[in-house]
């Protein structure tokens, strides 16, 4: 497995690849291993600290739900040492009802151990069936 | 009007007073004019760029519901020229039943006119109601 990522794109790939996988042990790569992380689940108050973090990825993994996602780059900032990505996540789960897209902020930090994930803060975004009906209101 | 802050704590506070005063102009003075800013209203999409944000934010502060924010700092993260803050925002409407806290994750870039604002994404809490139910549950 790999633990050492060069770009804060590895990084992000990374995450999605564990999530998709429901492995805990390559979500534990990803996340730098600091009291400054955040992560604020769709709906969720934020978690902060890595012990916090990686307790509710347990839990979620454990869940054992499998999910594929499509990132949608909307946004990278980069200055030194720092990768601020916004992407939309669009969101399968095999034989289950389509699932409404997320809007995710995923911060990335140069670390000694390479880049690691800071901040993971994902909302729920309208749904294309949302927003569709919303634009035939408005014609 | 200040339209120039030394700081992202500064720019932070003016972006709190535009939203509770309802005033697009001072709203305007927190943004960085640029194509790369980020907005996410709880439950919305990322809306790109310096005209769809400020759009938004005169659709929001025309309808003028007067907003009290108290803002709890969950975390701070600064590197050169970028301030990353994650918050609570615990929002009193007068006269109207409780609403829900937020969670937003704010970001500031130090640019030639000052710092400024370049990514919002704020999305629903649990209630303290709810989570002390969830509390409840679990014991």
């Amino acid at each position: 497995m790999r633990s050492r990522y060069d770009s804060p794109d590895e990084a992000e790939a990374a995450f999605y690849r564990a999530f998709e996988h429901n492995d805990l042990a390559a979500m534990q790569t990803v996340w730098d291993e600091a009291e400054d992380v955040v992560c604020v689940h769709p709906m969720g108050s934020a978690l902060r600290g890595i012990r916090a973090v990686l307790d509710s990825w347990r839990a979620i993994l454990e869940a054992g739900v499998r999910m594929r996602f499509g990132i949608e780059p909307i946004q990278v900032s980069r200055v030194n040492g720092l990768s601020i990505h916004i992407v939309k996540e669009h969101i399968v789960v095999p034989g289950a009802k389509p699932v409404a897209p997320m809007t995710a902020t995923n911060v990335y930090r140069e670390t000694a151990a390479g880049w690691r994930m800071i901040l993971h803060h994902a909302s729920p975004s309208p749904s294309p069936s949302t927003a569709a009906d919303a634009g035939r209101m408005l014609h």
